[in-house]
């Protein structure tokens, strides 16, 4: 089955203590969409200006991802994001945001579009995720992502999405900031009350938190030698978990997102192995397979 | 099989978000021994002053902890430690350490001690720790433990003892700073080399990872509603940990340290939940077995 994206999508200039990339194809609904896209189809909604490449398309589209959601603003230029990563990966400086195109963006999902049953909402504001599934049919399985921007100045339309979402795909710093709780195990608790049945809490390199009703899995980051650029890696864990979901076709059970979950980390481990979407791109579900299957061991006592 | 415990024993008072202790019952010898001694016979080695009540050392026999390695210098006073924690756990602030009797210790093991297969060296000077090591008769099986004022001042004492260790029980900081090496891969790889057949690395609240020559282990923290006061987590840890290896009667394979690290874990969720050594002292192996049984649950996918 089919998974839809909505999210940004960007040229990221990146400095690393491993080295520099300068306008490199990213944003949360790319990454997304080359991690689903090993698993799905991937049908993918965003905005670029007229700076986007014919050729990103056609690569896109090679990929098995369907770009007729892409919207193009003539004359207009494509979101622009920079940073630094220190050696401690979680410590990001933030050193330009150019929102561009995207600052007007409202998601137009194609007809086409609108039957996918299974749909994220990559971190944007929470009145347009809302906009977003205003324009579905019936999807069978919605998640969503988010930022402090949001929980800071869009609260009440973050709240509200979560009472029409199945599961969030939260960092950990955004699980405590919306919940006002310290411990991960209240945030869920707290997470489910407002309406999401599963509550997935990244932590970067301590792994990944999945809380459901009927109980809690913790997964490990995969043990690499070096990150060598963790942009995108959040993205890309939820394109793997959310992928591996729509090709199971399977829903809020317990056992499939334990796996999703799995599946996610370790296309989150390539991901970060290069910069951009070098690594995921030249990746097939057999290299993912063999991770999940180091998984098996790295949790096995 | 016996294990020995050479470490600190203190009187702290520790504030928390959730309330406070004064005088309480701690030091490294103290958590471990508490841990140890609900697998296996355990031998404390450590000194307190003559504030340090007969009953203290009573409870402790009562438990099976063999307290003829305590020394008591009369007129003297015991180690004390003070200090506090945040919500973020891994942020302590010490208010105050009074030295003591401890600032002038030196380890004397009584004869019957002499023969002890397993051992744990908990964090005091690297040259104490071989000063015991060079007591010992033919440990089968040796763990350490240190901090970071030994890493700073008596690196090359440390580095000779690691030669000596079958095991190193480090947190995340110490591991980083004495090798150099952000990447946990590679800190792990360094610490091989440097003598130690297998590395724990423990990140409190993110779980425990396990380096062997064979494999990677990666084990999530419990998932508590809340960390009441997390002292001692550390050295509670190792003592479940070494605990469990006595009791098996294990080396430093594989498989035996993987289950000593999820026992380890159990423990130390224990110590957590509660002021002191007050929660692990009235808890069995049967409760830490209740809790193994649902880390299974949380690891398996």
């Amino acid at each position: 089955m089919a998974v839809l994206v909505v999210g940004s999508i960007a040229f990221d200039t990146v400095e690393t203590p491993f080295g520099e990339a300068k306008d490199e194809l990213g944003g949360s609904a790319i990454y997304f969409s080359y991690a689903a896209s090993l698993f799905c189809p991937t049908r993918l909604v965003g905005v670029v200006g007229s700076d986007f490449s014919a050729s990103h398309l056609e690569e896109l589209s090679r990929r098995g991802i369907d770009t007729r959601g892409v919207e193009v603003v003539e004359g207009g230029e494509t979101f622009r994001w920079s940073g630094r990563y220190g050696y401690d990966l979680n410590d990001r400086t933030t050193l330009s945001t150019e929102l561009n195109v995207f600052s007007d963006f409202h998601p137009k999902l194609p007809d086409k579009y609108r039957d996918s049953e299974y749909v994220f909402l990559a971190n944007i504001d929470p009145e347009l995720q809302l906009e977003v599934l205003a324009q579905m049919e019936r999807p069978r399985l919605v998640a969503c992502d988010t930022m402090n921007l949001w929980i800071e100045t869009k609260r009440d339309a973050l709240v509200r999405l979560l009472g029409q979402v199945d599961i969030v795909v939260f960092n950990d710093a955004e699980a405590r900031q919306l919940t006002g709780e310290y411990s991960f195990v209240k945030a869920a608790r707290s997470l489910h009350q407002m309406g999401c049945r599963a509550v997935v809490i990244k932590k970067g390199e301590h792994g990944c938190l999945l809380f459901t009703p009927e109980g809690h899995f913790a997964a490990p980051a995969y043990p690499l030698e070096d990150v060598f650029d963790p942009t995108g890696a959040g993205d890309s864990f939820a394109g793997g978990f959310m992928g591996y979901l729509a090709m199971r076709g399977a829903g809020v059970d317990d056992e499939a997102l334990r796996r999703a979950v799995v599946f996610g980390s370790a296309v989150a481990s390539f991901t970060v192995e290069e910069f951009g979407v070098r690594r995921i791109k030249e990746i097939t579900v057999e290299d993912v397979q063999r991770r999940v299957e180091e998984f098996t061991h790295i949790c096995s006592f």
